[in-house]
């Protein structure tokens, strides 16, 4: 991807240069981060709330691909995704710690464009990048952020207290992402048996979109706010709706009844989802990073979230004998399972 | 290093079972570590106090080397270099949370190992794992741990406020890590140019467990509070003192004289460096991976800091304009040059 433009390699500036030339633009704008970047640790204020902390690591060649993965957008989602488990305390995150090792195969243009989308993320919620760690890799590229966040004790939203009979919903659209993937996988391939053709990604920008720009559901927790609403529980969706929904029914010892007709998908989504020959519920209920927020209501709060476009009601909660369930279109019941993406299965 | 050890396959328990398998056991310690291990973060309650963070990443074949390094030794390092960042703020830590990548080639016993070490190392400073990742990587193993701890606003001291006349004071002694590298690294070496011979690591104990297994030295910051003494700057010594004292005169903006004479060094690592051929003071200024304190303190707190066998004053803070100065045995002073480890160097 830097074959035309300039080139500077990273030992010319060192590891403390590097830190030095990737930070000294970043302004503090939490009242809460008291000491960012340049001591021996950051120094966070956030007395009288609560703190949350929440992290999480990207792994070239596992969880992204550098031949359609721009340096920006990847720095960009690294961000989203840790911000993503914040906002599913229903906290707001304040401070994010970023270490990143690289080996030297990477010019510093490209860690420079990669801190642009990491900085563009914390812009967009003003969150403080307060420290980190550059060291370098003997093969890939691997991201580790840690972000801090602050709630009041009553604002917390576990996963682990959804009760009977609540309404399980769920934000925005599902299936995206996944899609996403499959379509600059199908082209990746392409490209390789036959480098002089273009990458064919005209009129998919939604999808292409959802995986390699994801946005964090932070404007959901003040959505909340506004409709007085807490969830009982929560989490976030990073590896798919049946395997997140079982996350909370295992932890809070409950069951589900999930109804396929009530899931959101976007209408390219499920259209691209045929073209590959998918069952497109199977893109929604399996089909990771997406990043939106599944959270459960007391059925007093229905008429709060009613009509809301931004907010599906997809199932119930059940007693914990009554199992965790999909409901079909034809009305059939069966057993809802998570084929989730899993980091450690041969590939 | 697992030849003739029992070995599963992580695919065997995948992402979800590894996590379980190796968090079920943890039993959280401090009254602020609300939550731990099991939601989308982490919640701490340092309410009153300053919340501080550091954050560091290890790599395999960069920062260490399995043919040689116990996965326990690893995991106990890991956390140990992250919690000597915290007392070098003079702060207490309480939570980690660690992001393990790994490739399958590693059995779950090796991971047990590892977490092991680490939760040695957490139980030694009673600190809680409060969360973390376990991912795959398609080569290396890599750790990243962040530690949280806290201080009152008055207690913390930060590297950029030492002051002219102030005394330049260390913990412990310097150099032994950096020799017990050597000597690891000689024993592989002649490992590899004949297997049959068995390595010949005896009567150096004390410089192998200076490398192994460096113990972060919040021994001091007790010490400090019996001795009402609050350094007036401080940093922990990871890349080698001469690195870190010019850390401290950089961003205090002052000089510094530091006395060749006055370095403390343990007889076997002065030993080990003369069989080396390399000059002890060189071990002792450039060696990183020492993990003791480097502070300075009010020239007129000198008493309560004489003849305390934990500490040394190996010189004194200047002027800016007089230069950052090493004077040497024959009285001759020299500048001070930092040859510290670098990341991004060519090997």
């Amino acid at each position: 991807m830097f074959e035309n433009k300039s080139k500077t390699e990273l030992s010319t500036l060192g590891e403390f240069g590097l830190i030095r030339h990737l930070t000294e633009k970043i302004q503090l704008q939490n009242p809460s981060s008291i000491t960012g970047v340049g001591d021996d640790a950051a120094v966070i204020d956030n007395t009288g709330k609560l703190t949350v902390v929440s992290t999480d690591m990207l792994v070239e060649g596992v969880h992204f691909d550098l031949s359609y993965v721009p340096f920006k957008h990847l720095g960009y989602k690294a961000v989203m995704v840790n911000l993503s488990d914040i906002f599913a305390m229903n906290a707001i995150p304040h401070q994010i710690t970023v270490s990143i090792a690289l080996s030297s195969r990477f010019p510093l243009e490209a860690v420079e464009e990669l801190y642009d989308g990491i900085l563009k993320a914390c812009a967009r919620w003003k969150v403080d990048l307060v420290g980190g760690d550059t060291t370098s890799s003997t093969s890939g590229l691997i991201i580790s952020v840690t972000a801090i966040g602050s709630a009041l004790k009553e604002e917390l939203v576990y996963r682990n207290t959804a009760k009977e009979k609540d309404l399980i919903c769920v934000s925005g659209d599902l299936g995206g992402a996944y899609t996403g993937l499959l379509l600059l996988e199908r082209e990746k391939e392409v490209y390789k048996s036959n480098p002089g053709i273009q990458p064919d990604l005209e009129g998919n920008d939604y999808i292409l979109e959802r995986q390699l720009k994801p946005e964090a559901r932070g404007d959901m927790i003040d959505m909340f706010k506004e409709l007085d609403l807490k969830p009982t529980s929560m989490i976030d969706i990073s590896d798919g709706l049946a395997s997140e929904l079982l996350h909370i029914c295992t932890s809070s010892g409950v069951g589900c009844n999930l109804y396929e007709e009530k899931l959101p998908i976007d209408p390219m989504t499920f259209e691209r989802a045929r073209a590959f020959n998918l069952d497109p519920t199977t893109c929604v209920l399996n089909g990771g990073e997406d990043y939106e927020l599944l959270f459960t209501i007391a059925m007093s709060d229905y008429d709060k979230v009613k009509g809301n476009p931004h907010i599906t009601v997809i199932g119930h909660i059940t007693e914990k004998n009554a199992g965790t369930n999909l409901v079909i279109r034809d009305g059939s019941v069966h057993p809802l399972t998570a084929q989730g993406w899993d980091a450690f299965q041969p590939k």
